[in-house]
């Protein structure tokens, strides 16, 4: 049994862990446990988690990766994060590291997942690209000019938040119009509820058994049916993501996004989408190569592996 | 006389020359002659200055720089400048290769600029910051990671068309509410006029001589001398900088903003202004490090200098 890294996606309700073999990069074992955003309680499952895991395949664990919603601090300290409201300030890193006495790795989830698309996964072949992960809200992470972008604190990322309608409507973090109000999973299942409830939407409602049951679902299942109003849906969300991409491309010069997040199961016709209305948004994109935009391969697991990955960085 | 390396700025009426010992990094001469966006003549016009500064200093030039607006492809192809029009698809930097015989690098004028107020000027403390440049439109580069940001093409930087509001004014570039529109220089002139013109500013209109010559540069002068309708103006025009920097800092997590262009001229009202409404703006700021705000220091030749520095690491 040889040396293996741990990376751990500390979520609101849930730990996830997977165990990645060093000399492969391949997963050898994953478990998952209840997460808690208090610190010391947060500390001792993480430590039974990777004690667990250590004990169960024989393997050596080298280093530990965490990646965790919100301003992860690269010093370990969880600055803010919405999902552990209780976790403000507390440094995980470093109670986790003096508890388990191997290097312990503190990063956004995001950019962890970004990381682990990046080695493994949609952007292999990529040096410029953006990771967008579209559920509750927004979650993004960059690799520009060859490498995975972390800012001054390891807080680069935060894109869900920027503004892209100084007048539109309040955002529960209080912002009015930001990117994530227009499309994340949770605007989807808006603009669906929305358009049920002005008749707009009957075979939603007629699936989903009622106006106010209506939801993102709903309008994948639509779509994937090509039920017209549901593809109207869709491409009206479409061009809210495409909005905020072409902000980023304008930014950053991507070559390529990656699709990531629970939307994903929409697949093509959200891809195919999400470009469309890109390119059409772009400022200038006949003077630029073209931006292509694909689906995320690594699911789910995305943010623990890229946690791994970037733990063996320390090695 | 050692070797030197040339950076240029072109611009759409001029080219501004600096020569820069390869050994000191000192500015050892300067030179400015008329633009051109035809391509053979502004290669001829360029070749002429390289060759002059050369003969003038007795110094080998080396390689040289060119920092041109808008989207200039590291392959040395201008794919799109606004300021120079007629330069589209032209290979500027391999024909002015191919007629001087040294290496010719390409790049953004904001990029350079941002990479000569790292090594020289007001950036030199940061691994991560923004350079704003605040003119007829506005420019930006970025340092993120210890890291000039360029991006696939060497396109990174074009922050001034990020829309912030989507429902908003339409602009010249043809897109609704980008940044720009609201924060550039020309943003300052029309809303001195705009206040001038519903009887708001009446120190401007008298300084100025008539309601539709009020500018920027009343507002400037005005606020120089704590007037309170020029101070009141220029709060609002510095809310709509800060909003555009809270995203770009969302994006790319900054630990510093260096303000330049030609408004910099208005000195610590603008400076203290755009710092307040930034932190005022950028969501979750209590949890993050402070923003700083600082004022560039190179002037109107960062953009050539930028270029000699960049086209040193051919060397």
């Amino acid at each position: 049994m040889g040396r293996a890294v741990i990376g751990i996606d500390v979520g609101g309700t849930k730990v996830r862990a997977v165990m990645v073999e060093v000399a492969t990069n391949e997963v050898v074992d994953r478990e998952v446990s209840s997460s808690s955003d208090d610190g010391p309680t947060l500390v001792d499952t993480l430590a039974n988690l990777v004690v667990g895991l250590g004990d169960r395949t024989g393997h050596e664990v080298a280093a530990v990766g965490l990646g965790v919603a919100g301003l992860a601090h690269r010093s370990g300290v969880v600055h803010y994060s919405p999902n552990l409201p209780g976790l403000g300030g507390f440094p995980i890193g470093p109670e986790l590291q003096e508890a388990l006495g191997v290097p312990v790795v503190v990063g956004n989830d995001a950019t962890a997942g970004t990381f682990a698309e990046w080695r493994l996964g949609a952007g292999q072949d990529a040096d410029n690209f953006a990771m967008v992960t579209l559920g509750t809200g927004i979650g993004t992470g960059f690799v520009v000019d060859g490498r995975l972008l972390r800012g001054a604190s390891g807080f680069a990322g935060e894109s869900g938040h920027m503004v892209v309608d100084v007048d539109g409507p309040a955002h529960r973090t209080g912002q009015r119009g930001p990117w994530e109000y227009f499309a994340s999973g949770t605007a989807l299942d808006r603009l669906g509820r929305e358009a049920a409830a002005s008749g707009e939407f009957p075979w939603g409602v007629a699936e989903a058994g009622a106006v106010d049951a209506v939801a993102s679902q709903h309008v994948a299942a639509g779509a994937a049916e090509e039920e017209e109003d549901a593809l109207r849906i869709l491409d009206g969300f479409c061009r809210e993501v495409g909005q905020g991409l072409a902000n980023l491309v304008l930014v950053l010069d991507l070559e390529l996004v990656v699709i990531g997040g629970g939307l994903c199961g929409i697949g093509e016709p959200l891809r195919a989408g999400v470009e469309h209305w890109l390119l059409e948004l772009l400022l200038g994109s006949e003077y630029r190569p073209a931006v292509r935009v694909v689906l995320a391969e690594l699911g789910a697991e995305a943010g623990a592996l890229g946690a791994a990955l970037i733990a063996t960085e320390v090695l």
